[in-house]
């Protein structure tokens, strides 16, 4: 157990790499703020089909295609696919990945399953039983919107505290490490545990999400001995300025600094201001396309040296919030070298 | 990589032990063949609770503490938890879990999940990343019902296809080899990839999951070089008469005779004929509840040495169903011995 670096903190032997990302996004995404990072924008929300549901299970091919693309590799290369989304029984992952052939360890992290996805695909390389993995996750504005607030043709009013579910998919293909002398690499993982503080709003994610991101980075840096600085970015997945703000709060309130260095993935993907976002971007390709799109890219080229990316899941049904519950949350975390 | 067998299957250097289980089942499944092997039964489908969601993880929530008391243990012993269930969003396990705080990875294979979940879990702890794991899933006839096909109340008509989603929850809690002599050892995984025939129905579950049980024990016989014969016992999940039948057809045509020694949990937890469950039985905990509540007490008191345990998924919502799609299926293979 000399991996192990406390309770929910445990460092690689050999840091997995990042080969390559593939990243497909809507057209909002394309019009935002980091739109040119991506490999393939859409207009068309429905990507040429005829459902929601059918268009993310394309968002998801795409993705995943254009990721094995970019590591010039071939579907046979990869040992195993790990994925999921938003959508009941993850459907968008399901369909999309279907035709690939690939062994398949199926996922449900809510918005955090970017880095749920990465966390074991690391764990299954460095432990020594894959080569190489495909990370992959996605959401959809109308599917999401659909299925846990109201129908879009409803026209409901979105209090300021809501966010946008960020429409695409991106997918990274991870490899064992020590064979590239260069490389993205997977330092280590924080995995999160269920933290539930009693919010119900389902248009108050950020804030239901916050508790749970905090834990996780406090427990980071409690568990490796680090302070928010040795880090150049700090990113949450999709907490929004209304949960950026509680973080950056409860994690001040244990010593730790994140005034400098720390963002949300939903406060980069959109211009709040210019696009009507609300509190910021959500959705599991919030963190998906920020990271996979953007921060991976920034770390290929040097141009930052680390990142502790971490992904926030609201793991909650509608069907559980009508029966009175609240909204639980997790967080995982990742730190990532270039 | 020597841990590879072949594309799907790996060998663990040192096999995790399952140093116990823990079992809840509702009033039906305890008065079938098996109902005597589980640790709790509940005459009430509501399990105290006010809705079939809550009775689900009030259902996991108990079979987790099961497992962890009967092995002696504290939930602060356990590094990672990893399950998952059939409800939108996995409600079974998120709320039955929330309250342990243990580091939490959320998975998603629908039927499947006992197996998925115990893949994983013995890649965490012989990959060096955990000492100790626990694997839960759970089903529920009334939330499954509801969720899948028609409500209770409507009284809809079973063809003899249909199959009856079983009510419980099971876990598992694995640990690092070595540390025991004896023990119940994880021996090596085949992992399964989506298959898709074709089947639209979703009273034929059985006849969905079919090919891809197939698959998985076709290429787990072919990477291991090994015969049927091997195993005392090789049991599928949950596909009933119907999809039993078309797995011996399917693997018999590639040479390997099934006749001898597989059966299907769904027709070892219920007696079809004295308890009217049509094809048989389905559900998470249908394979959750038949392996560690019979089949891993069969190993552990030697009465059989080892077994090919394959859970099947149908990976499938509603509202795929609705638009036209079929209906994926996956199956995941353990080789466990005493």
């Amino acid at each position: 157990m000399n991996k192990r670096k406390g309770r929910q903190t445990v460092f690689f032997e050999v840091p997995p790499i990042i080969r390559a990302t593939g990243t497909v996004a809507g057209k909002k995404e394309g019009e935002g703020p980091i739109g040119k990072c991506f490999d393939f924008v859409t207009d068309d929300a429905l990507f040429n089909e005829k459902t929601w549901e059918k268009a993310e299970s394309k968002f998801v091919k795409t993705a995943v295609s254009a990721a094995i693309k970019n590591a010039n590799l071939e579907p046979e290369d990869i040992d195993y696919l790990l994925g999921g989304d938003l959508i009941n029984q993850c459907t968008g992952t399901t369909y999309g990945i279907r035709d690939f052939a690939i062994p398949y360890f199926g996922l449900y992290g809510a918005c955090s399953t970017m880095a749920l996805s990465l966390s074991l695909a690391s764990i299954c390389i460095d432990g020594g039983f894959a080569k190489r993995c495909a990370a992959v996750t996605s959401s959809h504005f109308c599917s999401a919107e659909k299925q846990f607030r109201f129908p879009l043709e409803y026209g409901g009013q979105r209090p300021p505290s809501a966010q946008w579910t960020v429409t695409g998919s991106a997918c990274a293909i991870l490899e064992q490490g020590g064979t590239l002398k260069e490389g993205v690499k997977i330092e280590g993982i924080t995995t999160g545990k269920i933290i539930d503080k009693g919010i119900t709003d389902a248009n108050s994610m950020g804030a239901a999400m916050a508790p749970a991101a905090a834990d996780t980075l406090i427990t980071h840096f409690k568990e490796t001995g680090r302070k928010p600085s040795d880090y150049d970015i700090i990113l949450s997945g999709d907490l929004g300025k209304v949960g950026k703000s509680i973080v950056i709060d409860m994690v001040g309130e244990a010593g730790y600094d994140l005034s400098q260095n720390y963002n949300d993935c939903g406060l980069i993907i959109f211009d709040g201001e210019s696009q009507d976002t609300h509190s910021g971007g959500s959705g599991c390709a919030c963190a998906g396309l920020t990271f996979c799109g953007y921060i991976y890219k920034l770390l290929k080229e040097k141009n930052i040296e680390n990142v502790l990316f971490m992904a926030t899941g609201a793991l909650q049904s509608t069907l559980a919030i009508q029966q009175g519950e609240s909204i639980p949350g997790i967080a995982h975390a990742l730190s990532i070298h270039a």
